[in-house]
């Protein structure tokens, strides 16, 4: 892979007031979007508030490029951190967007946004999670084995302690990730 | 609503041998499919195998209309009972389109994809999880409060102990989501 | 083919009060609709006014079953002729999914989004044009040789002159179009 | 708008050996390239051959930057010169999104896929036309009064007879486009 290995990182949104960010999110986000960044890796989001600010701050704070793929038409529900708003239309379906462009996800926090797109990657993406609050730290006990989120395990889920570890793990697992849908099969074409 | 109600039913396909679907979801699927045809519902599944397909049987047996969203482009894909084969061509992107074209959504089993169309299903269409195996039957306990797949409760799952009762629950819920997407808002437009 | 063909028709919606559908083109909708229906085929169109809607009260006369695919979230959009509404939220970007469920393709009139479903159509499925006003009546003029849409004449489109010929030809090419997607390959998977 | 603009160019693919994408065309694409990478624009495409490929190296060559929005899930099906892959596995839908995602829109020469993102744009972006061949000899006489592509001229198409002159009107016309959708209404939500 010549070309900068792509991560997408997963979070919660500000957008409910009755149910905030931990502050240790943003705090997570923040860094890992800087490590990423002095890295050289490009960040994806979903481009809008909460994580997904925190960590494109991060990345442009240190000189990092940052894709945002908006629900939307407008591009400016893009938080002011996002060099590039990729406006879908499609609503959350852009979820599933984010997490196909990836090379490796990392998930921060999580609410109901974050643990759809941690079921759309599980299968074909590899995938480090950082535990932060919300679904982050509660799906270890609630995946099989601490790990899958299948019975037969068809896949394995990441767990990072720290910011550092989180994106070291995503920048070592990539590479394999590029070539996509290994799993993607009960279908003919 | 003077058009028939469309319930969405969600579960587990049988695309992996060494993961089969539980015989007791099966037969739910197909005695769900059955009841729903009786009561003039209009069934939507993904169209594939495993509980899609037993649901499909349940409800052409008794007359009733399926129709399957295929994630390919080959509608010999669908399974036997499909009335009406929506090739869509985007993988398991397709997932949301079940959801989205529900009025409510009936889960049983559940594998990795079923756990996605959940999580889609869960802020806007009233969803109704039968348990009977796999993630259908964990959910409970993995929920907040038993009930929600967020911390702020924006939304509310509903159980079923019965295929009866859950197509009872699903039919009596169904008039109020024809108008859709209630929550989705963080996002000019 | 045991499933009962699926046949799209597609044609100019009625949103614009300036730019009126032709008279003639919903003369003509409403008998494909019936004959449609009368043959056995299952209508999806995208659900709204115009052309789409003329089609769709054809074929409830008739005793038909009408899919419509709808760009929002709100299933009131739909006209009164739809049995199965089919919600998407991904605006035009559903004009694709129209085309890719259908067998075959009808088209009647034309206004901007009928030509962009023409050009989805092109490649992929068996499409047959019924000159009604619009793009219908233009587009053999600007078509390569009177019937490519492109240079190398991938494809070739087909010309009726009333509303029988189009349904009868659509209704012979649909069969050979079940598997879908034979010329989408610029890409590996 | 403090983001760069950000500019979708379409054009013809090498795909099809037996019809070639025309010379000018793409010396015209990398000259476009080349004149948005200098101008600060980030350019996108739909990151495969012929004129995808042309614009994307004259884009990297000038020091610009390069977003690919792939049909597929590989990542290798990105010419050398994409920075950013985007991989959505939705097949030609993906033309849709490369149109959603811009500020305004260039067209170069035109085969079926640029005649489909044409007609994506003709509602909602800004879209110059640089005749090079195809689709962009022929749309100019082809278009109702020369600019329109419905009979109500809900929109209007520039042309351009050089790259400078395609590359400086799209940028002067960018920025108004920044909201998206201000035409998509015939639909609730």
């Amino acid at each position: 892979m010549t070309r900068r290995p792509l991560i997408a990182v997963i979070g919660k949104s500000a957008r409910n007031p009755a149910d905030p960010v931990p502050a240790k999110a943003l705090r997570a986000g923040e860094e890992v979007g800087k490590l990423l960044a002095e890295r050289g890796a490009v960040i994806v989001t979903g481009g809008l508030s909460g994580v997904m600010e925190a960590v494109s701050r991060g990345a442009k704070n240190a000189g990092g490029l940052v894709i945002g793929i908006l629900p939307g038409f407008d591009k400016r529900d893009a938080n002011a951190y996002v060099d590039v708003a990729i406006t879908t239309g499609m609503g959350w379906m852009r979820n599933t967007l984010v997490v196909r462009a990836a090379d490796a996800v990392i998930m921060i926090s999580g609410g109901i946004g974050t643990l759809n797109e941690l079921t759309v990657a599980y299968e074909d993406k590899p995938t480090v999670i950082l535990g932060t609050g919300g679904w982050s730290d509660r799906i270890r006990e609630v995946a099989y084995q601490g790990k899958h989120l299948d019975e037969a395990g068809t896949s394995e889920l990441h767990f990072a302690k720290t910011p550092a570890e989180a994106v070291g793990l995503a920048l070592a697992l990539a590479p394999g990730a590029e070539t996509g849908k290994t799993i993607e099969r009960e279908f003919r074409s």
